[in-house]
């Protein structure tokens, strides 16, 4: 089937379709060893292609139907910021990232979508047509290579991600928005229900939530957005790309705030049957684009797509190696084991940590935070070198 | 580097050398959706070799110098067993692990490892001859191969793998033999020290353990045999390829028995920083083939030769991609953040859950085995699935 | 000094003294061996008077300044609701109960208060007048016996409560009022604002909370009363009286429905070192009347009191046995435990509970109640152990 | 009846009776604040006796066969230590302690047991000589007191308890003896198997272990001093009397290096669910005399009393207040309230801590101890304020 001949996440989403997302890139290749925690590094896609391409191919046969570009904190800004001196252009990571993303895309029914996401200018106050130029680039490359939608994602300020999606919109391909806020709304306090309706009224088409928090206090947030969106008499669709760690314990800030942030979450990972949980209440939720952002591996992506097979109508080829509920034990030698090939064993699991002297949850350490501190946040962001030095100074002062 | 121009594995290990391991593949590709969790399918190295080379790559960028073949549960009788129709014989699926092994470690410093483990021949109690033809067609394949030396691993009784070494010692390859049991021996009660004594005896020049336990519980029990070993005046090298779950809740059977095997062990997942502790320790007790198994992914082994790289000598490719000890986030925009760039906070950190309805111990299931149970363990165990059933029926009229 | 010559209750926090009240009888003395779990019986006054004495006492040299009278559940409607033939009339409960509080209350600087609380009448829907005399019963005794003041108690119906307080007002001694409420407010939904609002309208002086949360949560609520009574522009002073029990776990009903209570609650009690934390926010919050509810043992009350001795002025008498924030251990032979004889060393001490197989939080039973038990929460209870058959049976139906 | 017509300890136990013990007063006392933490005071027999007399009532209302004088820490050494200026010689201390033992026991069928404890003088290096005149002091005020049989308790090393054990002996009145161990054995390494044959051919009838370690690992010590007495072909009596506390995180010197000793010890207290599982788990093993120590309440002795009713015979008086197994839930209003009077629910309940922030274990401060430290323990333990300061220098230098 020619790539053209596939029907557009518009067409079907409005055939109330599901459509899985994918899951965190920056995230699973750090562990595979192609990115670089911290900075996040994007020119894996430039660099070590066989590795992107694998593991957009594990997503695709674990039944995503979106195979986002690689190209989180790719735009220049970011890669300026960073201060590395890479052999690549962030044009050309960029376009590395649409051809790897096409081709595996063309292996199945997946469509590929462009992403951008906040950026460096915005939080060092930059003007809105610097802003939108920083866009501008990276989206020139999604039009270059027609790429079949696009997604603004991972914005903690609405203004931003109006911005984004304007640009997005000028393209003329249908414009998804999500934004990484929980229910207390963005950093400014707009709620999740205000910044929905700013972000459809700015252009986009099918709107939610992605990463910061865990599945079921995102499949909150976007209830709260639909809640207001349809208090406004507005239409979209809606879409849930949450973290795969548990999270209760998050302030508003999210699992950045988070003590384990980002090198001792492991003991946060949600299970396969977390997983399943989480896919059911997003669509009973209405929710119809699911997927999953930053500790999303591809077994986690094919629990979305085995919980909602009745569903979607069809299981992902990643099934083949995967007994639903655990069945692939039912030939286990020890009766104990072969116990387990159950459902209700699964469900009603409380998994022991192995961690007796580790607690349950965590204090947010912003929780502690200072005067200054605060000003900070309420300021935007820093990020210059030297405006980071200034800034850690004064915040060490002040403690 | 021509491959035959590499030192072999006594070579370095004569010379005092570290040698890393790599990490589980049974696990990592069943997440990546390449493998059957319970019959622990082989086929991947056939089916998809493009994931398995990646595999291989990763745990290569991330230090390890060997490459053990993809042949886990690929020897004749568990294909069999398994009932399962492949399109691929199982000499083909070995001869396609063998390649992609080479492959990789031809882009670097590593050495190819052929592996055996215990056969469902052993536990249906096949006579020695029977079990030995078993291992000596797998064998037959490393030799046409040739691999640079031999691996018996995972075997629960000691008999079995005096019997896989002996094979093995046959080719006049170097030999490796590690046991899947912890401080209490084998599961005929043969202690650590003995079972080591046994397996030098039958001809392995490298001894140890892998599997079944945590990093710390495996590394008490290559101590318990080395004391074994040097009490009976004998001489060895050491291994030790634990899993990377924390398991301080296990009996003598290790994580099979625990209630989340193998589908929600991830609270137990162990961190980096875990791992470079386990890397200390090993080195301590005098062990110098240092890798993992099931649960390890390529940063976890990143991990072992970061901690190990002022011994080592070098620190692994993939490093570049990785700041030591959390110093990615030294340029991070919150003060909060940046205060984690140091190795004593993340030394010192207490990872919490994000799962406060969870225990942090599970009580092994076969705790509460009946007399029938028990009689079952102490038999070798019956694996047809008439037998099976035989023994299921037996158990459920005792309980 | 002459009862009649101490300062009465309203004097006291009118002069914006710290009184502090007293600690739980029914869970205390239950641990004693007095008082039945279940139907919480208060026949322990007349039946063995030395028990109930020694707890005032203890909680007198504690520091607390009102002795409330042994009545809970003493209610003539409740005793005979419960069924039991006791050699017991209520009025010599009721009388036995005022008598010991008197006594022990002049032994020190304390006032002696008479409670009421919930009555079964009001739960099977007697009329108003009906709940009103079985409440005039027990004051009718209260005035015969003089007590310095009187308080209405753990009212989950701020109607119930509203007839209890018009009933004490009659009498013309203070009258204080406590729901055991927490933020989302009464069974009917009532706001905490609310409820205070009515309560200070029924005619009581003091309002706050009582049992049903840990203190934390009461203090927020009585914040939530504080809040409530300023914007309605009215005036009151506030008191609290919490459970000495850990609740983050408890939904609207608070600890009745964690699947611990009553028997399973001890991994839940607070330190003294929770207490002093405890008795800082209370007071921050401008809660003067500040005492304990089920799980207070005198030492809790004591730690309230030596949290606040600069405030109060003066230590309570027990202090000559205990050493401020650990001080007692300074002379320890362990140069370890020494170092435990400090502030910041309890403070931020995070205590470890020995039981790694129990989790940090419960579900409430009622989360999962269908929707025939929300009926009945939402009707008031029914009582009469025909009435439980009737509505046991239709839960059973339901499920 | 007349004292003088009961039965003594060794008919009782001879007979096969089972004999409950009574629980810790220091503990008790110290939340009732008639004892302070730390240098833990014994002198409220003579300054509070009512509060003494009250908890001796309770326990015997709990079940308690014997009522142990109130004499811990009330040596003449110990005493002096402590440094305080008392209105009270040991002399009348012990003897306060004994009346008030022996008034109580009266009102049942109660034995009265005079004990002696480790003293200061054996832990600051004195001569056997001085020892035994220490403990020779207490027993001439037993002897007077005529008490009914002699323990001689909380003991670390086994040296001194024998001595303690030849003096009792030496009133002909039957001789019970405990040490404060676990299985590792006293403070110098002697096994429990070795300390119980030491200490009845020092002369003791009954020996066992007390405090220091929960119920479990006591009941797991006697039994390794049964196999020892066993074993050397001798007999004797079997007696338990462990903390009320989950203590599997300590380590050999038990309770006192864990971080929460003595002041956060709350959220290991056992429920009286976990004493009855005690209880039987006692009997099982053939221990005979079942009481308990620090942290005890009565109605943990009575949760031992009901779980062996059956085998003794007769429900202690305080049972007349308690359902049993929660049935006193019954008749209550919320129909998932009543669903909890049942075995299996409270022996299944895994009880939550409410406290997601803390951990399941703690690691004794000992663990860290450093080489200084390590030989202050294997040196008897210095005690004098001088010695201490001297001490506490060398461990913070050698930190």
């Amino acid at each position: 089937m020619a790539p053209g001949a596939k029907k557009g996440i518009l067409e079907r989403l409005d055939a109330g379709e599901i459509v899985f997302g994918d899951g965190g890139f920056v995230f699973a290749l750090e562990k595979r060893g192609y990115v670089k925690a911290g900075p996040w590094t994007p020119e894996a896609a430039a660099e070590h292609p066989e590795a992107v391409r694998q593991l957009h191919r594990e997503f695709l046969r674990a039944g995503s139907n979106v195979m986002q570009t690689f190209t989180f904190y790719a735009s220049d800004d970011k890669l300026e910021n960073r201060g590395n001196t890479l052999p690549f252009s962030g044009q050309q990571i960029n376009e590395a990232a649409c051809d790897l993303a096409r081709e595996v895309a063309n292996e199945g029914d997946a469509l590929v979508a462009g992403g951008v996401s906040q950026t460096p200018s915005y939080l060092s106050c930059k003007s809105e047509n610097d802003v939108k130029a920083i866009f501008k680039k990276q989206i020139d490359v999604f039009v270059k290579k027609d790429v079949d939608f696009l997604i603004a994602e991972y914005f903690e300020h609405v203004e931003e991600a109006e911005w984004a999606v304007q640009v997005l919109k000028s393209t003329g391909k249908p414009v998804a928005a999500t934004m990484c806020i929980g229910p207390d709304g963005d950093l400014n306090g707009v709620s999740p229900g205000d910044c929905a309706v700013k972000l459809i009224k700015a252009g986009a088409q099918i709107v939610g939530i992605n990463c910061h928090f865990d599945p079921m206090t995102c499949v909150k947030t976007v209830k709260m957005m639909k809640e207001g969106v349809e208090k406004a008499g507005l239409k979209a669709h809606y879409m849930c790309q949450p973290l795969a760690y548990h999270t209760p314990d998050c302030n508003c800030q999210g699992f950045i705030d988070l003590p384990e942030f980002p090198f001792s979450l492991e003991p946060r990972i949600l299970t396969r049957w977390d997983m399943q949980q989480y896919a059911r209440e997003a669509y009973n939720a209405g929710i119809r684009y699911i997927g999953g952002c930053c500790g999303f591996e591809p077994y986690h992506v094919r629990a979305l797509a085995e919980e909602l097979a009745p569903e979607k109508g069809s299981l992902p080829q990643g099934s083949e190696k995967h007994g639903i509920w655990g069945s692939g034990l039912e030939m286990h030698t020890k009766p104990w084991v072969r116990a387990r090939a159950h459902r209700d064993y699964w469900e009603n699991l409380k998994p022991a940590s192995g961690r007796p002297f580790c607690p349950a949850m965590a204090k947010p350490n912003a929780w502690g935070i200072t005067k200054g501190h605060a000003d900070l946040m309420q300021q935007k962001e820093a990020t210059s070198k030297d405006q980071l030095k200034v800034l850690f100074d004064k915040s060490n002062k002040s403690n």
